[in-house]
């Protein structure tokens, strides 16, 4: 692999913040969104890394993608790729850190069914 | 007291909603608001009853008024009168028993200082 080639490859690798620079308003600016709950609320149940394309939302691509760049943004999940496959993480430890509580209230919706 | 001067003491209670009915949605758009953050936070810290004019707030009476009734409509505070000053109470046994743990969570701002 080149060196041009790697760095391609870090290019895709999208910038994360560190969960505890982050506010709870930005973190309440993004789960206040339902369809965002939704893909949180997947990856929590889902208790492993999703692709983006898994997780079932009723919006178009590229607003899904939108919604998934504000959980990055927020500190709520990590982004990689796998192949053409970008996937995601909850960031559940260090979210947890640094909310404490806070994903696990959030559930509430899940819980209720 | 007359049947006419009960009604008329009756009418500025105003109506509140039963938590139960109350979806994790609403009371998110609730309390996304930094000032309605603000007035559920001086409440739980104050471990007490305040009136409105008690709680500072860094904006008008009228939009101030309008931010305690988004709490009261969230099921988040109770509202009454004590002669000429309206009272609040934090729902907090009602709310923590339809959202486990939110309420907690939301104060981490004060927990930070």
């Amino acid at each position: 692999m080149t060196a041009a080639r790697r760095g391609g490859q870090q290019d895709r690798v999208p910038p994360h913040p560190d969960v505890r620079t982050i506010s709870l308003q930005q973190v309440l600016e993004a789960v206040v969104d339902p369809v965002r709950r939704r893909i949180v609320g997947e990856l929590y149940a889902a208790g492993e890394d999703l692709a983006c394309g898994t997780i079932e939302l009723p919006v178009s691509k590229s607003t899904a993608t939108h919604h998934f760049h504000v959980l990055r943004e927020a500190g709520l999940i990590r982004q990689y790729y796998v192949g053409t496959s970008r996937m995601n993480a909850l960031r559940r430890e260090e979210f947890d850190e640094a909310f404490p509580g806070l994903l696990r209230a959030l559930m509430v919706e899940r819980e209720r069914g």
